[in-house]
């Protein structure tokens, strides 16, 4: 059982809601999405990739998804939905089946919320999660148990907060925001005066973090106050798991960050930009906007022009590093190389200068 | 104090206890393992490298297990056992010395379990632990305090779950499968539409996260669910702290995982696998079974080949990378030469050129 | 609004604590701390890179610190603070600045203490936090809510910690040590015997961690357990985010280690050493005190020299690694140099060896 869902529509249904054209009887019932390669009866699937076509053919899938020109090789294949973007159908289809949270908004009695807190209306709050005194609560807000607001959190509305969330003082989050489980927002940034014996004195970290609206975070992700001002998610951003995120950076809108990526601080990341996973970029530069940063690249220096793909550690263009790297496989056969070219050079300065020398005693 | 203990064993009843040979007083009584450096009377030690054998002769431990074959180069030393397998011993006596949970079978009264999930016999559930709708637990399971069970979340028998842990609805556990303080099983996989405007939209994740039985998951580490389907981790893994381990992942069965390793979304890892720290893993691809991967490595591509070792990143093959490596860190001097040996020829070049004019004037 | 906070202190007042020479109205209000680009009324700033001077002549600042020989281009600027020490100053304004926990010291009702711990005075515990039986909590601890304190842990004086932490049995915490959210202080450490059809067998980890006083351990930080004896953090270090401690390591006092850092089994980190985010440090090895390791770089080896510098992975010395870098970036150009002075060669040595030939012919 891979999970559980009481939804059930008939193909004609979905046709009708995907604008599709169905090869197929309109009333067969599809119970869930599943793989193409681990359909049973009552699956509907998707085909795009031409590589997995063949996996159509002996498919118990009750309905294939495919591209509205697909062709296909037999025809001994379950029914199709013909759809203009296979991709987007198969997103909207998910959402279909996705289950909410099927619970009245509720306040759980184990939940310790402080009376000068302000709640918006229909929101659910699970138990034993915490809100401190000045805390914000838009409308409709669904936060899950264990959960804690600190002192003067504002959340908007739509917001959704995942168990274990930890969200420090003063911190702000707009709309419709998804924090995923144990992320932890506001912690303070990792500043410190180095003293004259060597020790470190702790610098008060009194800023905050701002989240915009439609911004993810991702499970066990870490966001660092500002030192003074705030540490910035732009609008609709979205960050994988495990993420660090230092004091004063600034994220800039419609940015995805995928897992393990680390960012030091007050750096500026431009907007739409595609960062991969466990990527490091320096404190106090600046990413240039839609730039997209292969995984593991470490940025050490500013990235001025927009749009440009990046790549190794610390990182170059990326067609140039492809070709870096294709030379580097090769660096023993090159040393040899050299050291032959170098022996054979020697060699022929010898004999040759023995020549000329003979050449002129002629 | 580094930790409490209150067993304690005598010499010869360990010696019958691991079949091993006790040269020294059968009547000594052991407190505590300790390491060889820093034993103290009481203490039960090992010694298996010979680079520490000098520990050996001024040891104030009690008794010191050593290799059957081993010859001390004095006969000043504490009490010796001898066995045929040090480090098998010393895990059959830390097991010994390890304490258990120590309590009793007990559901605290400020759990907070939904009257619709199902529980076993002997079980223990901690202090504002939260268990929802659906969720059946297996007999024997210790989920220690403020843990999180989503609704339909199934733990086999024999679980053990440590404070904080988060798992999200529908999820599967196996059977003795031990998950660490603050690790997230079934969060969402980071799955998003890119729409025309540049924004992004989200993908429904309807799957879930199966792990098999006898599967150990570190402090912090993150398991996303499958977008459809199941994220799969295999039978008697090992998986560290801090790893992420994206939607649709499948490791193999007994493969090992080190801390801070990141999988993308969809790879499939293969069985008796060994995986450094740091390392990172691209999506849609196919790790070989016994695969052998260095810390800090990126693989980008598909393994095929079972049982090879692999370094660097991009990785290449792990004597390979050695070799390039070894050239790598002598660039400035092959960039040198090369500069040498092209001014030796330009200059040859020039002077043969004036030579051979010559030559023909002559 | 980046944060609330109701202080307020004039500029002569400031400028008494801080020792300073003030050019302008002692009288003014100062209510906030704000970077020098974000300034209202009513904010203080600080200017001490000249790169940002320009900002100081159209600065809506109240007042702004500058260093005592600072010239201003202009005398249209806000009032000045002349100090000695630019940052120095800051990082005490920001202290005065910076909201204490404003409680009174309260245990709440709903956390789950066991009689059989021992609570010093003048506690803070927050909400739905647990405390197993033997432990020790000293005076003034600032424990937040949901934090898990289990068998026998010990904390100093004066210590902070955050929603979230968990901490296992027997782990001992110093004085005034602050731990951030979600970190994770004494889980096991990865160890497993192989056994021989290929699974593994879990090694007992009863050992614990001792943090020493004056560390801070950032959020989402894990530190695992020794096997035997202690995995140790030295006096005054600061561990960043997202840190993987593996067991028995041992780091040096006033240490400071930047996010998502690995350090694996055994190793020993020395003292005042400083090391780059995402850098990874097998086990088993030593780095000398005051050693400096750049972001992202691989420790392979025992580092024997102490306050080096250390940058690559594996790393070497860090200005080997720039030149190294140097030429790697140029390898394609150096590649295609020694295939073109190949062709040379072996055109010129056909063409000579005809030429001789015909030399000799005639």
């Amino acid at each position: 059982m891979a999970y559980l869902c009481t939804m059930k529509i008939s193909a004609g249904q979905l046709a009708a809601l995907v604008s599709g054209t169905l090869e197929g009887d309109p009333e067969i019932l599809l119970e869930r999405p599943s793989k193409i390669e681990e359909a049973v009866p009552g699956s509907v699937c998707f085909l795009a990739n031409p590589k997995y076509e063949h996996y159509l053919y002996d498919s118990k899938a009750s309905l294939v998804i495919v591209q509205d020109d697909f062709v296909p090789r037999s025809t001994d294949h379950p029914a199709l939905l013909r759809v203009p973007n296979v991709y987007q159908t198969v997103s909207q289809l998910l959402g279909m089946f996705e289950e909410g949270p099927g619970n009245e908004p509720e306040i759980h009695a184990s939940a310790v919320i402080h009376r000068g807190a302000k709640l918006g209306k229909g929101l659910s709050i699970g138990a034993c999660t915490v809100v401190e005194e000045g805390a914000e609560i838009g409308e409709n807000c669904r936060i899950g148990p264990q959960v804690y607001l600190g002192k003067n959190v504002k959340l908007g509305h739509s917001v959704t907060i995942h168990p274990g969330v930890r969200i420090y003082r003063d911190c702000v989050i707009g709309d419709r925001v998804i924090l995923h489980a144990n992320c932890v927002i506001g912690s303070d940034g990792f500043g410190f005066a180095p003293l004259e014996d060597g020790s470190f004195k702790k610098i008060a970290q009194i800023g905050n973090v701002v989240i915009e609206s439609d911004v993810e975070i991702g499970a066990n992700t870490c966001i660092d106050r500002g030192t003074m001002g705030s540490t910035l998610i732009g609008q609709g951003s979205k960050l994988d798991n495990l993420i660090q995120i230092a004091h004063n950076v600034q994220v800039g809108s419609h940015t995805a960050i995928a897992a393990q990526v680390g960012i030091a601080g007050s750096a500026r990341i431009g907007s739409r930009c595609m960062i991969g996973g466990q990527v490091g970029i320096a404190g106090h530069l600046t990413i240039a906007d839609r730039s997209v940063i292969q995984a593991q690249s470490g940025i050490a220096s500013t990235i001025e022009e927009e749009g440009k793909k990046w790549y190794g550690s610390p990182a170059m263009d990326y067609f140039t590093f492809l070709r870096v790297y294709n030379e580097f496989k090769k660096l023993p056969q090159i040393a040899k190389k050299l050291r032959e070219m170098e022996a054979d050079w020697q060699e022929y300065s010898k004999n040759h200068k023995e020549d000329e020398s003979n050449h002129h005693q002629k």
